[in-house]
């Protein structure tokens, strides 16, 4: 046994969580002081903050700019809100039927019996009736969907909350608006990594009132929360994603590309709808999807412990290693974001991105300390764990190996994402380079980026994989995953700070404020960008883990002992596998495209028809393209969700246990490269656009005195900036090359390639919730012939 | 045994081959009757010919013309020798080298001696030295090379003699230009499925002068020549493809986007850089490609069987099955030829698509009845193959079952391949209509329809793995691949029309001919696209199915039985190999990007500084284009070259046989994906931007008689023309969008797509040969730590 008491883990892990939610209420109160006064609201914060600082700008009246900040924050929130209610309505009916399924499916394993059943890892013991097990299975579905969807919608909150106060900051500098939208971040990292952890403790420890010592049958059940987390993560990512490309892609081609206004002109009648999409998309999809990673990695360790001397042994300290890794993970991840937040302050745009960088850096080293000291209190110094049919000794330092490498795995992606999407260095460069000859060779040396953006992830992630796969198996896997999320919260908070900056962004442009305003607000969005970038890409390395250790819980349910490529079951499925994300992909990115060009036309006949439009002496429709986002993204997002969802019961249920590990396995090592060069190339292209607008170099210019050492630096960097310039300025051949492949990589970096995460996550943990079925009646064909 | 005895066997194989060069002779033979003419030549045929048929052009002398015809020829035959001269003597080094490779690391196996063994298979008997297997299996890897270049220079050679001809025939109209493009590809594909039985023939026999009844040594060392065919090919394809593409892409970003010149407009100094390309890439590298996966699909098939129980009772003629197989279809292929040459005759372009249709079918049929005979001749009824450690008791219906139903997924391929590619059918015309809103949405739209093209192959394949595999193991599938290539001389021919076609339509243009002439070339070349993207799904379906098989080998070789996805080894190992697709795309795609950018950069000097160029008063420098071409593909073809070549050695060397059969089944399982879709994702660009320039209608109308049944389908078809008139002519927004969306096909298409199938062939039959290598002395990095 390990140093912690079962009574202190009983009492560590919800102090975590509440530490984690309280200084997220913190975080809030803190953004909650910017006063943004709407119509409706008061004038007093406004006045007594804002003038005295004397930012009046000219020609420009503070009070009614400040008005119309909230009004179109009201406008944004509203929409967002109407549009998640909906999508809630559809995905309600969805988890219903679903549970509904899962309860049929897992109680036909052994005839709806109700009568108790000998265990079978816990030989000589009794467990509860697969009975039982349905129905709880069933209830953590249920709750992992609605933690999902609250955590999404929480998200989105705080970040329409938190948009116009950014923009209002930016009137003050770029360090405070900084402020504003990493707090905001903050608010939901924290949010949700602690509401994760608390809604399964508990789940845990009321299931254990029934389950009692039945340790296997509880932590099967308890698989479900992952199930129900990432099935509301696929449609929000998916149903989000069109949503928001759909206005983003239409507004682009007709503002950007045809009338030649700025982006996120008020003009543009698809503008509400691309900022609302931000907030759904980018927001409560990302939200959804990370919550559903750590729930489904969490349960993959849990299940995969339940099956090892701890389980058996029923050492509870052990057990919950992953919640307690995640526990340490908050309290990190808090003193992290203190040094973005109070121990410096940001200055100079030069800062931002180095900034955010350094959060990753600190999360790491501070978690990696905090590993060691969990990993020594928590585990017993030696245990066996389950190894597809044979056991294995296993130390606790090579727990703590585990857990580490993931962290670090997850830095080096980080990095490398940072690397291949930020304009600070050659490939963002060279993409832009290429735009000198047009967007075809933008979109060939873009792909060819995203291409080879994959070789550095997938090698740290190999090495992840092999080191804890040689330590402690499956086990050392889902750990592995863990320490990759175990800064979550950290994480969250700097991909947030992405869709918050570009939304701050579009309400100073609609609110008619100056270009300075502008420009800061797209500093920030530029670092906003990579960071995004670097979200997605933990995201995928850890939905890559984590799937791995579902699919190795999954085998291990399934009761089959090896997945050998040379059986043409297998193999099959390893190349259908392989095929799902091209299809997926496929769905998605012509749902965009289809939902985009309808919103083309109907922008395009907003500017025909609607006398005055173009002039800004009339108001735009705004509320057609709302609802044409709405309706494409509702109905497109159900024939890949279909997809997703039933090829493990088809495979499972036609194929058998075979095929289907073939298939998890399959489209596992395709995804995760689809995925991470999509995103990375969208990225990329995104960022050479906004290095075209050159807008670097002015920034610098007024914000940093004459005289000192940042200037020098500015100096020494103008080689990079004199190339900038030669390629733009907004309007130039090269960067309407540059907005094209903007365009293209929108619906690659924000709906395909998010998505694909999920589809690997989510097939692997409905296989392995639906194993006993499967094991017990699936491969109907193959006993057919 | 089978009723065919031995004797026959050695008669009716090399029969089949001369038939086959022979019938290539005679199609040669009948193309030479057209006469060109050049500036050194005779001009009597062109006289007796071309002047009474009445087709004198007005404003153009048709002497003049010809004349011009046969330098432009000339011009490009001596371009593309001189490349691939250079190209070769590049080879030349690298086989020399390899060779050597491949003797110390196969005769280091067991230390140089020269004492015979005991044989692994067929035991109780004495085999050959493994030195003598190092030294045999060196020659045939020189054969193999050398039989590969010649496949392509051959090719190049009929193909750069075909063009012009195609060009002064299209002048009497579009059937005859149909039948001497087509008669070429035949000698092509005809000469190359004939040479490469015969050497594979002459070898095994030679061969067996020193090996006799040591059978696994003489098959063993027959691997070899696999190995040769296809790493020429690698070279060829890539090499060939950043040549052509580099100069297509360059001439396009200035002639077409910039200058708005017509596609090979003698003004453009890349024009003839850019027609030599389409005979060292789309040519020889396509020629030498498919003769590897032959070359590689007889040895995996003759290797598997030879550790059978054919080859342990040393039966030759079951032994030669698959030689018999690919005699038998070059028979079918005479007489499927014989069907659009001579049995009907094309007299518009719309019947140009059926008849390259039909071939395919014909020769399915014709060969489903072929595969039945030669299976129940030789074969005997029953015997036992050797399935990863146990032995399969296998009917001779079995194999017949195997080989149909490759030859049918290749059909399906093909169809699903045309339905994607052709402008005639929804999805390319989706593609054309989303060019209404710009590049952006035409991309994006591709892009989806790439990713979509790819389902139905796999699943095609898919069951064709299934089904050979459970019949007869690893044999099933190589004899299932042969069965996919036995038509290989007719898949072949239709491929090599596509850029004879491609090459004449720039002949007409740079001679000046008539409009009339350009549409009637450019109507060859619209089903050439779709012919040539079905060419690449053939060859990209054998070679996924010829990896397995070699994959399959290569683990029975190495002496492992199961390949588990459970352990850590074979797990990275698939997903490292599933990222190598994409690390190698990423190769390709920057070279032909970059060296774009140089062609783009001459291209613009020569027009700014070489006055009168325009205006057609000067002549361009054709040869600095050529020479960047040159230079960048030499340069550019080592880095993907070594990747593809070093992989295998390294994984073999440093982790061992499981990770290395893990970096096989990744690198197949996700290269097909990728390689179904970036082909087809630019055809169907190629072809949206010849759908929307509208040419298809006007061509109609001035080959039909008012009255005939054609012109009323024609009206009947007359909607969708209206479509394509509604989003063109050339020049138009959507045009110049599809312009775009057609260059960054470019490099998919025909450089990272096609290159991909010899990746993951080549490393699959690398792996195979040094397989003893790495079963002794692999894995030092595990053995290390």
């Amino acid at each position: 046994m390990g140093v912690l008491s079962e009574g202190l883990t009983q009492i560590l892990i919800p102090v975590a969580a509440f530490i984690g939610l309280g200084f997220a209420l913190f975080q809030w109160f803190l953004v909650s002081k910017v006063k943004v006064s709407g119509g409706y609201g008061d004038y007093s914060g406004y006045k007594d903050r804002l003038i005295n600082e004397g930012e009046t700008e000219e020609g420009v009246d503070p009070l009614e700019v400040s008005i119309k900040c909230a009004e179109i924050q009201n406008a944004i929130s509203v929409g967002a809100t109407s549009f998640l209610f909906t999508e809630y309505r559809y995905l309600g009916i969805f988890t219903a039927v679903f549970g509904i399924v899962i309860f049929l499916f897992l109680g036909s394993v052994k005839g709806f019996s109700t009568e108790s059943e000998p265990c079978t890892y816990n030989t000589g013991n009794i467990c509860k009736p697969a009975l039982a097990n349905a129905l709880f299975t069933t209830i953590a579905f249920f709750l992992g969907a609605l933690t999902s969807v609250l955590s999404g919608f929480l998200g989105m909150k705080i970040a329409t909350y938190a948009n116009a106060r950014t923009t209002l900051e930016a009137r003050k500098g770029v360090g405070k608006a900084f402020i504003t939208a990493f707090r905001s971040g903050a608010v939901m990292g924290f949010l949700l990594a602690a509401n994760g952890l608390l809604v399964l403790w508990v789940s845990i420890n009321l299931f254990k009132l029934y389950y009692g010592d039945d340790w296997e049958g509880l932590y099967e059940s308890i698989t479900g929360y992952g199930l129900g987390g990432s099935s509301m993560a696929l449609f929000g990512r998916v149903g989000g994603g069109i949503y928001t490309k759909a206005a983003d892609v239409g507004a682009d081609l007709v503002g950007k590309v045809e009338r030649n206004i700025p982006e996120d002109d008020p003009r543009n009648p698809a503008v509400i709808a691309d900022n609302v999409g931000d907030n759904v998309g980018d927001i409560a999809g990302m939200g959804s999807d990370l919550f559903g990673s750590y729930a489904e990695s969490s349960c993959a360790a849990l299940f995969v412990a339940s099956i090892s001397s701890f389980g058996i042994s029923h050492d509870f300290t052990a057990m919950s290693y992953p919640l307690i890794v995640s526990s340490m993970g908050i309290v990190v991840c808090l003193i992290t974001t203190l040094f973005a937040t109070d121990l410096f302050e940001i200055k100079r745009v030069s800062e931002i991105e180095p900034t955010l960088k350094r959060q990753l850096v600190i999360s790491t080293v501070l978690m990696t300390a905090g590993i060691a000291m969990v990993t020594f209190f928590a585990l017993p110094s030696e245990f066996t764990l389950f190894n597809f049919g044979t056991e294995m000794s296993v130390k606790n330092w090579h727990l703590f190996f585990c857990v580490a490498i993931g962290l670090w795995a997850g830095l080096a992606i980080g990095y490398t994402t940072e690397y291949y999407t930020s304009s600070a260095y050659s490939p963002v460069k060279d993409v832009a380079d290429s735009c000198r000859t047009g967007a075809a060779t933008n979109v060939i040396f873009g792909l060819a980026l995203g291409y080879k953006s994959v070789i550095i992830p997938i090698f740290a992630i190999a090495i992840a994989i092999y080191v804890s796969f040689s330590l402690a198996a499956m086990y050392g896997i889902s750990v592995s995953a863990l320490g990759m999320l175990s800064t979550i919260a950290t994480g969250l908070a700097i991909d947030a700070y992405g869709p918050i900056s570009d939304n701050a962004g579009g309400i100073a442009e609609m609110a008619g404020m100056s270009h300075e305003i502008r420009e800061r607000t797209d500093a920030l969005d530029a670092a906003g960008n990579t960071t995004a970038a670097i979200g997605k890409g933990f995201a995928i390395g850890s939905a890559a883990l984590v799937s791995l250790a579902l699919f190795g819980a999954f085998v291990s349910r399934a009761g089959i002992n090896t997945v050998d490529v040379l059986t043409p079951k297998v193999f099959i499925g390893l190349l259908v596998g392989a095929m799902l994300p091209y299809w997926f992909s496929a769905m998605t990115m012509k749902s965009v495209g289809s939902a985009a060009l309808k919103m083309v036309e109907e922008v395009r006949r907003q500017f025909n028809t609607i006398p005055g439009l173009m002039e800004g002496r009339a108001k735009p429709d705004y509320a057609t393209c709302v609802k044409i986002s709405t309706d494409a993204s509702l109905r497109e997002m159900i024939p890949p969700g279909a997809l997703v969802m039933l090829t493990p019961l088809i495979a499972g249920t036609f194929f058998g246990v075979e095929t289907l590990a073939g298939v998890l396995a399959g489209s596992l090592v395709s995804g995760v490269q689809v995925a991470i060069s999509a995103s990375n190339t969208g990225g990329a292209w995104d960022n050479a656009k906004k290095y075209i607008e050159a807008k670097v170099l002015s920034l610098y210019q007024s914000l940093s005195s004459p005289f000192d050492f940042y200037t020098l630096i500015c100096h020494f960097q103008a080689g990079g900036n004199e190339h900038a310039k030669s390629l733009g300025p907004k309007g130039s051949d090269a960067h309407k090359a540059a907005v094209i492949g903007d365009t293209i990589g929108d619906p690659l970096k924000d709906t395909s390639g998010p998505s694909l995460n999920i589809l690997i996550k989510l097939m692997a943990v409905e296989s392995l919730v639906f194993a006993p079925f499967f094991a017990a009646h699936g491969g109907l064909l193959f006993k057919l012939f």
